[in-house]
């Protein structure tokens, strides 16, 4: 057995790919990698902020890389875009009516969001053009939320945007970013989250993705106890779900819910809860949503309510790391 | 970018290994594999049963593969090994004082049930005494079970350990088998799981490893058929849990309960429940287990009375298919 100490560089797709097999390395998940049989690379190009490639792969349908790693798959994207934007949306108090998502490029969660009929706008805040035109060419199926007519897509600085954003404006804010290297490194960043909780009305969630529970606990506490800060008086907790395609198989999203009255510190006006407790998203509020014949997508694949509270029971070794900072775990 | 369509042949360590990484690939989950960064080779041979490997990995700790498939890892075995313990052990209506390990020679679910204080006796049938000598040698953190006095470690084929044990002797028997490809492949058919139905007491559970709902759903399905058709009058379900390092990261366990009186079809004398109401796994009824000091084993770091419940609720897709063949999920 030979076991050579000699090491693939991770960094860029040509590193990666070795007799038609592609291998997703990172320093983001050091001494471990998801290999993929490849059929045909399908796209290759530099964008204005980073590398864009498409691939056909032998078991995952189509493959969209950014920077060399993988955002989603043909095979199970509809978990992490039906969960981020279904369980912010079933915890609202209210049927949300405007919202936006910051990234999310490839359009899956503009998708799940098209299946609210009391959905009147949604705004996308993506800062890579290249994103939406690859999604619409190769992911027919992800780029369907692009055609439904409440959608604005906005190829700007998505936090630009969310500044310039009239205050209390959104029911809901999804940041469906990538890791924090690269451009998506300032999505993880106070001042942004800053941002996010003025744009958001009183009792509205901001949800973000929120990485691996086996491989970035440090980047989670972090994150969770920076999001306290920022939403006092309202509620920070964190949810997981299974993807077969992303680093070691899982991926979480934090879940920010704005203080829905006047609370010591959080300095916002009544909103229509007006009852002061703190929103806990681990209970749906909201029915789950049906299909959306109008857009010819099919049926939810993933979420339920039943998932959905399943969802916030952390295994223990989280949640122990994560006491003290989340509000409802 | 380079796109060969050749292909390293799935099959043996040596065909995986490539400049110090080694990729678990397999015609169970084509297309796709692991990888990992290898810093030595610590044990290689081959037993009367199957290739028998160890290694030291960068970001993994140690690792056991048989026959090339990893079977656990430093950094991850506490996931699977405690939620197919402590599901069926706290499912149970009374305490077990005695259960069976069927495969599971790395000792791991050995350690998990000897948390209980009121178990009396720990039986294992392991077929390769290969498998229990290399993780004494090599994980002691796991094989900390075979030390202790309540267990009995027989090395035989575990159907006909089965077939020979006395009818209704166990309140649990765990499954903890590879899959089911070589050795393990008859641990999924229904001879073997008659031999369970007998040997289990009514009222009590038979816990098998039931592959991934990501890549098995066809195995799974016909899995819970049979069960079903097996344990008649009593109930199955499944259950899951994530794990990094298993195929798509996640696992998931059959769990088949025993008719606690007599049923139509099912022909066993009444059990000490009576009720006759099949038993449904996803309410904990027995206390979290606590340390076992006496073999310096810490505390439970996945299992929790919330993620058992949780880990019942299956995803749409999977709950789809698996419709009709389950008695509760």
């Amino acid at each position: 057995m030979s076991n050579s100490e000699s090491k693939p560089a991770p960094g860029t797709a040509e590193q990666m790919i070795n007799a038609g097999w592609y291998t997703e390395l990172s320093p983001m998940w050091p001494g471990q990698g998801l290999t993929l049989k490849m059929k045909e690379v399908l796209y290759k190009s530099r964008s204005d902020f980073q590398d864009v490639c498409v691939f056909e792969s032998e078991s995952m349908g189509t493959v969209l890389l950014l920077d060399g790693v993988i955002q989603c798959t043909d095979r199970d994207e509809f978990s992490y875009q039906e969960m981020i934007a279904h369980i912010p949306m079933c915890s609202l108090e209210r049927p949300a009516k405007k919202v936006l998502v910051v990234g999310g490029g490839d359009g899956g969660v503009l998708r799940e969001l098209a299946r609210y009929p009391h959905v009147e706008e949604i705004h996308m805040a993506e800062i890579d053009k290249m994103v939406p035109e690859v999604s619409k060419r190769f992911f027919p199926e992800m780029a369907v939320g692009f055609s439904d007519p409440r959608v604005t897509l906005h190829i700007c600085d998505g936090i630009k945007f969310v500044e310039d954003a009239p205050a209390d404006s959104y029911d809901l804010i999804v940041v469906d970013s990538s890791d924090p290297v690269g451009p998506a490194e300032v999505l993880f960043e106070k001042p942004f989250f800053e941002a996010l909780h003025r744009a958001v009305r009183p009792g509205g969630i901001v949800c973000t993705q929120a990485e691996s529970l086996w491989l970035h606990l440090d980047i989670i506490k972090a994150l969770a106890t920076m999001c306290s800060q920022v939403f006092v008086g309202g509620s920070v907790s964190y949810a997981t779900t299974t993807i077969p395609t992303y680093p070691s198989g899982q991926i979480g999203m934090m879940v920010c819910a704005k203080a829905s009255s006047a609370q010591p510190g959080g300095g916002e006006a009544g909103g229509a809860e007006g009852a002061g407790a703190p929103l806990d998203p681990r209970t749906p509020r909201q029915p789950e949503p049906g299909a959306l014949p109008a857009l010819g997508v099919g049926e939810l694949q993933y979420y339920s309510h039943e998932v959905h509270t399943a969802a916030f029971a952390l295994p223990v070794f989280a949640k122990k790391a994560l006491a003290g900072c989340l509000t409802f775990q």
